[in-house]
């Protein structure tokens, strides 16, 4: 069994013997989901990942076991992703159970609460930016139709959507009442996967390059944040699609071409650690909600083993094990990696075909079933 | 006056004292146009550039000076160019005076006549390669259409261009009756600037790491080819657009990070010097029209003088410095360049405000008015 190929190497390198033997003190353990590669396949199901997240709830759908989902993915608010997901995984999901790629950018709002920013991406960019409290928000659809000629492809598209976004969301976003497009852009996030690479990488060297002011003097680059680096990820194509990792290169390396410094950014999602110390955070709210804030005081208790069930190595399983204890790393072969036995570069602790595997070691470690 | 800038140094560099005053031979001289940025701005006339067209035909509307446009730009068939062109310049021009970038593919066409061959960009690309001969030529509109899935980010766009090229045009281009879809792509031709770069820098990685069959097993780079390499060009808007040359290095940065060898292509178009000799091929070819290919002899005549008259330093006046003798460069202040003396790294034997300023330099030199 697939099971057995734990490799005791790896065990003794991320945690003591004692952990793997942990009691079933509810909290003793919780889960990270990743999402896309493991319990969906753009919006299907892999296997019968549904019924393995039922295992994690009681006969009365009250939640037993803390789990989070853990997704570089993103582009809709939390509340809205936590409700398509109960409907495609048949579950009962907190807005607080969703970990996004974007959801860092929360923390930096005290610092741009009020100032121009620009989301960036599919999706509702400034939507989630908005939610985080955001007061000053452009989507870059409704900064670059502030600006006649900034896309001199534009007469070649036919963006609809984006037609849409511009008369609907404007106002919503925007506190200030003087024209925003005037107004120096402070800082610019990209929250999910650019749509119009041609339009948003002119745009945003018209942006970076000019401190915030398109079309005017080069001067200082204001900031830039990125939700994930993801170079790549399995969607239902046979071969991994281009993700948010490989338009930061385009971007970086023509801004580069046409600008005397570098680009500066900073990227979010996994592997980062902090990632992973804040989903441990996360997990003991969960915790704390299932067990209604009174059984449990989340300042005492510590997880024994915390378990990131993963599909890409480079991504799940680096950042599992670059965070360490309690950390414990489960690959699944129904995504990026596809090998037979375990990934050279970042092997993970255990090596599974798929979710239910992962769920049922798990639950049987934990003495749960 | 400006046109007293004319620095000796440079003249001696290129050509003789005796060129300078050559005599009104109608086979002495002949003139390459730039056109984005010398004479139109978008779809708009600069000045009166029509007016410094006119003066190279006689009062019946004769053609007297020899000239072509010679132009990094494309996306449409060359006799569907010069239609345009004459419209919007408000004179009669031959097919042949129009050079585009992509005019040098018609010199592969044997190579790749019968092979399936992708072209990419706006416009027309796989008109444009049919016109030239190629007879199994995709646009990769027509050529991602026949793969589910293979741009994840589909569902965001509203390409109702796209979608009508689809249904016209599919079959006009392919020869073959068996679908070409399974078939291995065998060469890639970008004939003008990508519209959507995400898609097409993703189905390109697809085609050139896989030697044409996208989904497949790594295997040999086919052949890639670029009309042009220009980073960026003076549009509509204050500050200059990417161009070609970005689409390139974005291309190249993504696939180099995603494939284990580097990315490799050809890019034509100025500055490469060979445009330059073609053009005064093509320019032997047009007097000769003028001329109803009776009172002058191709094979005898030689130019004393050629006139580039650009906007761009690091294109058409690196380009007509490297070409040599016969070529003569222009630059002007309406595009590209914006400086009040010369260009410091490729300085034009020649700066004028306007392209009438230059027509009007160049007939008072061979003694026409």
């Amino acid at each position: 069994m697939r099971i057995l190929q734990i490799l005791t190497r790896k065990l003794s390198s991320t945690f003591s013997y004692r952990q793997l033997h942990s009691s079933s003190n509810p909290a003793s353990f919780g889960i990270a989901f990743d999402i896309d590669g493991v319990l969906l396949r753009g919006s299907n199901p892999i296997g019968a990942s549904p019924r393995a997240l039922k295992r994690l709830y009681d006969h009365a759908g009250i939640l037993k076991v803390p789990y989070v989902f853990l997704t570089n993915g993103g582009g809709v608010p939390e509340s809205k992703r936590a409700k398509e997901l109960g409907g495609l995984l048949d579950v009962n999901i907190l807005p607080l159970q969703v970990i996004q790629g974007h959801t860092p950018f929360k923390q930096l709002m005290r610092r741009f609460e009020n100032e121009l920013v620009v989301a960036v991406g599919k999706g509702e960019p400034a939507e989630v930016m908005s939610e985080y409290g955001f007061k000053n928000v452009l989507s870059i659809d409704e900064y670059a139709s502030c600006f006649d000629n900034i896309d001199p492809l534009a007469q070649y598209k036919k963006w609809t959507d984006k037609q849409d976004v511009n008369q609907n969301n404007k106002s919503k976003h925007i506190a200030l009442s003087n024209d925003p497009c005037l107004q120096r852009v402070q800082a610019v996030f990209v929250v999910s996967d650019s749509v119009d690479w041609s339009r948003d990488i002119q745009v945003l060297c018209d942006i970076l390059r000019t401190g915030g002011l398109p079309g005017k003097e080069i001067a200082h680059q204001p900031p830039l944040f990125f939700a994930n680096d993801d170079l790549a990820y399995q969607a239902l194509f046979p071969s991994e699609r281009l993700g948010m990792g490989a338009f930061r290169i385009a971007l970086e390396s023509v801004f580069n071409a046409v600008h005397p410094a570098v680009l500066k950014y900073t990227s979010y999602g996994k592997p980062n650690p902090f990632v992973f110390n804040n989903a441990e955070t996360v997990l003991m709210q969960v915790l704390q909600s299932c067990h209604n804030n009174h059984q449990v005081d989340g300042r005492k208790q510590h997880f024994k083993t915390l378990y990131m069930i993963g599909d890409n190595p480079s991504v799940d399983i680096k950042g599992a094990r670059q965070a360490g204890i309690p950390w414990f790393s489960i690959l699944t072969r129904t995504g990026v990696f596809k090998g037979k036995e375990n990934h050279d570069d970042f092997p993970a602790d255990l090596v599974v075909d798929t979710v239910e595997e992962a769920v049922d070691y798990i639950l049987n470690k934990e003495c749960i079933s």
